[in-house]
């Protein structure tokens, strides 16, 4: 190494460790918000998460640290790993805020803010025209984002997708999403005209927050969460956060007459929340820690959720507690019918809700609606129907407000591209889980409780080096294989095939 | 307004604005660390909370920042009130920082933050020696500030307690406490040796954390407590903090077989969060809104926990609600038993669950242990015994570990000077119920559930002007006199004299 590569090095990291110390501030405050902070202080707390995040962006548009990046850039052969992905990271940063001042950035957190705030607020009114005007200043932020960079992609949602899946292209989503339309559609047809009755009586019973607490905390406890790294509470819309290296969130919530809902809703976080919390440690150090893809962690909450946990392996595991935790609702329900009802396939309006097989239908129409909606196709104000519309295409379900339709999730209310990632999700865990079957008894292990296993296998596999590639890399190094979602749609085809008897 | 004082006022709210923001950062991570923080987490959250603190000292020690203040001081007379109070503040505060540097303040921050860590450590293992090295820093940190004063102040305690209470000096403290013991100890002889049967079997019956909330949030909201601009939750250690304008949050703590326990610490801490919410809402503009003296705000935490709280009418009020949250626990329980049962008197060793008449000895036992452990008459390493011999001498009680305590209390964790606000609390509020009792109904304003019309009478000729008086300049504007403690021992005397039938 170079004195130069030395002392830019140096330089580098004296900066993000300061930044980091802003960038940490700001995510408590943001946790605050999300849990606890009342309704007449969130403006202000939104100015101060706002202010303490345009000092991290102030402090990587200093002249002096773009300059110490391109030169580690210009280098990145001469280093080591961490610090050559360091390098690759600042340099797209760079490329990406180059025509960003740190006051129009601040200018776009504002409106960022308070787009949230109006989606809260009107989805609680269950009235879009009150995040309409929002949602239009974000789309045209977001746009303007697009124009200022000095190198687009020539499609312009690659842009987008780019932002959280660096290396997936707006075309192999166009197939991917192809496939699942084609294999899927048909499929859920002749699941509705099945035969096959499931029991779903019980999953609507009355239990106690209470109850859904303990439950909670004991299957965060199977999956190996560490209670000392990591702290837990409820929210009104679940979310996980890595605040640092010993420091990881996870919310969840309890709905008296859904007790099935908030114990998925823990499995998935709680995922996210293990991929965090066992990466590498270092990765804090060497300040790539938070170089995952969202279509990464999406794989890994969704192998948790449904690989494992809607398994009947773990559904073994689990049938005694949760008959032990919620007597009254479980003392007529057999092993077989809980794990029939964690499974039941049902068109339905919310994405959060939906079960496994449906879960892609819903990715899908927000894909579509956000693609057209960039591309200038809709308009902002021909959302909501068109929204509604799809649902009746996809699901044969329509919305009978705005909360169920086009204002249910927060997605939005910050940006555009980020949805796809979770359909990527799952099409990844079902590549790795078919490499995983092939050196671990998974069900044995699972109905036993060894989930430390199965975490073994994914730290040492999919996590260790997560930080370290682009998705499109990872997965050919975990698999030997290209992105192909055929795993995951044989996978849907065999496994509900099954469950509902179809030929 | 000259225009070199114009530009020196504009420059300081300037600089008052940006520090705003890291104080409030810096509060929001405080009480992330008490609330949620991860074990694992708290070193690095205490690092930065550390750094935003430190950010605010060093914006206030710019010279030209310093400048501008002096300039204001020195103009203070031209000056509306509001803002010459914020120029002499800014004076107290160069004076009392002028031989502080930042990398000074940041070592001492970590140094009370990692006392903090090592009391929690060694109050949960009952074992004193695990935060006396801290302790020792602390205290030497603590006279080091002393000894860094351009201006000292004589008696070495007058330093401290100039602190938290300015206007107050030791001499005053001392013969407070010296009409506390001459009139209370012999009191207290009486009340152990009276007939008066009052019972207490019921306050150990078990009740469930969810009735204690329910209860809790009844008396919040009966007292005007404002849910849309304050937070309320659980932590081990209740506390108030006010975060800005419209952020104010109050904590308790549930014990399954104390029920009263929870219900008056809410009250105190939603007295602390009242003051703060209804004081002039124009004095956070005015960076003034933080002078508020520890006596100021006890006397208030303390007037509804004590004065209205434990009062007749107040039982009145609340009998039936309790009931009806604690049925089976108050089945067979008066209003009058009830009544009884929150001022039954009893020589105990925790400061948090003393009864009203009990309260000053246990402050006048941490008073004059650290007046002589700072006067260097007894040592950090003598200071449990001590403790413990005096609990003995005053109460009768010896305790049988650390943690029931030298260790019970958090607060020489962060310096000393603080306690004997809690004392000063009782006596100012005594003088100000004096003057309030002449204009109000107050009994029957409380059993009436008129708690508003007290809040009225406090914001009108309490809390308007607390930010701008020093208390004792304050406490004569409200009663017209001196400060004198014999209101309250006048009040304890009679009250208690009365409930346990004393000649």
């Amino acid at each position: 190494m170079t004195e130069e590569v030395k002392k830019s090095l140096e330089f580098v990291k004296k900066t993000l460790e300061e930044a980091m110390i802003y960038g940490q501030a700001s995510s408590i405050i943001n946790f605050d918000m999300e849990t606890i902070c009342p309704p007449a202080g969130m403006e202000r707390e939104g100015e101060v998460a706002a202010f303490l995040g345009n000092k991290v962006f102030t402090l990587l548009k200093q002249d002096e640290f773009i300059k110490a990046g391109e030169v580690l850039y210009a280098h990145k052969d001469e280093l080591d790993e961490e610090t050559a992905v360091l390098a690759t990271s600042l340099h797209k940063d760079y490329i990406r805020n180059k025509n960003i001042t740190p006051e129009m950035n601040l200018e776009f957190s504002k409106i960022y803010n308070k787009s949230y705030v109006d989606w809260v607020n009107a989805k609680q009114k269950k009235d879009y025209s009150l995040f309409a005007p929002s949602l239009q200043a974000v789309k045209d932020i977001e746009i303007k984002k697009v124009e200022l960079l000095d190198e687009k992609k020539e499609v312009l949602y690659d842009n987008f997708i780019d932002m959280y899946e660096p290396g997936m292209t707006t075309k192999m989503l166009d197939e991917y999403f192809d496939k699942c339309r084609e294999r899927l559609v048909p499929m859920l047809k002749k699941i509705q005209n099945s035969k096959k009755k499931i029991r779903t009586d019980f999953m609507f019973r009355t239990v106690t927050d209470e109850a859904q607490q303990k439950m909670a905390r004991y299957l965060l406890e199977i999956m190996g969460y560490d209670f000392n790294r990591a702290a837990f509470t409820t929210t009104e819309h679940p979310f996980t956060t890595g605040i640092g290296k010993n420091d990881e969130r996870v919310t969840t919530h309890y709905y008296p007459n859904m007790f099935i809902s908030s114990m998925y809703s823990i499995i998935h976080e709680g995922g996210h929340a293990l991929f965090d919390m066992y990466s590498p440690a270092e990765h804090w150090d060497s300040f790539i820690e938070t170089e995952k893809s969202m279509g990464q962690h999406e794989s890994v909450s969704r192998f948790y959720e449904n690989r494992i946990g809607r398994s009947e392996a773990f559904i073994h595991l689990i049938y005694d507690k949760v008959k032990e935790i919620f007597p009254e609702v479980m003392a007529d329900v057999s092993e077989r019918e809980l794990y029939e009802a964690v499974n039941y396939v049902e068109a339905s309006l919310i994405r959060t809700e939906a079960d496994e097989f449906t879960y892609n239908f819903h990715i899908m129409i927000r894909y579509e609606l956000e693609k057209e909606l960039l591309n200038g196709n809709i308009t902002i104000e021909e959302l909501p129907q068109k929204w509604n519309d799809k649902y009746e295409e996809y699901l044969g379900v329509r919305p009978s407000n705005d909360a169920e339709g086009v204002l249910q999730d927060v997605h939005w209310a910050s940006g555009f591209g980020y949805f796809p990632t979770y359909a990527l999700g799952n099409a990844y865990n079902a590549m790795y889980y078919n490499r995983m079957k092939n050196e671990l008894d998974i069900d044995k292990l699972v109905s036993e409780g060894h989930i430390d296993k199965i975490n073994e296998w994914m730290k040492e596999n999919v996590w260790k080096r997560a930080d370290l590639l682009d998705a499109d890399v990872w997965l050919k190094e975990i698999t030997g294989r290209d992105f192909d979602p055929t795993d995951f749609l044989d996978y849907l085809e065999d496994k509900f095939g099954k469950l509902y008897e179809l030929d």
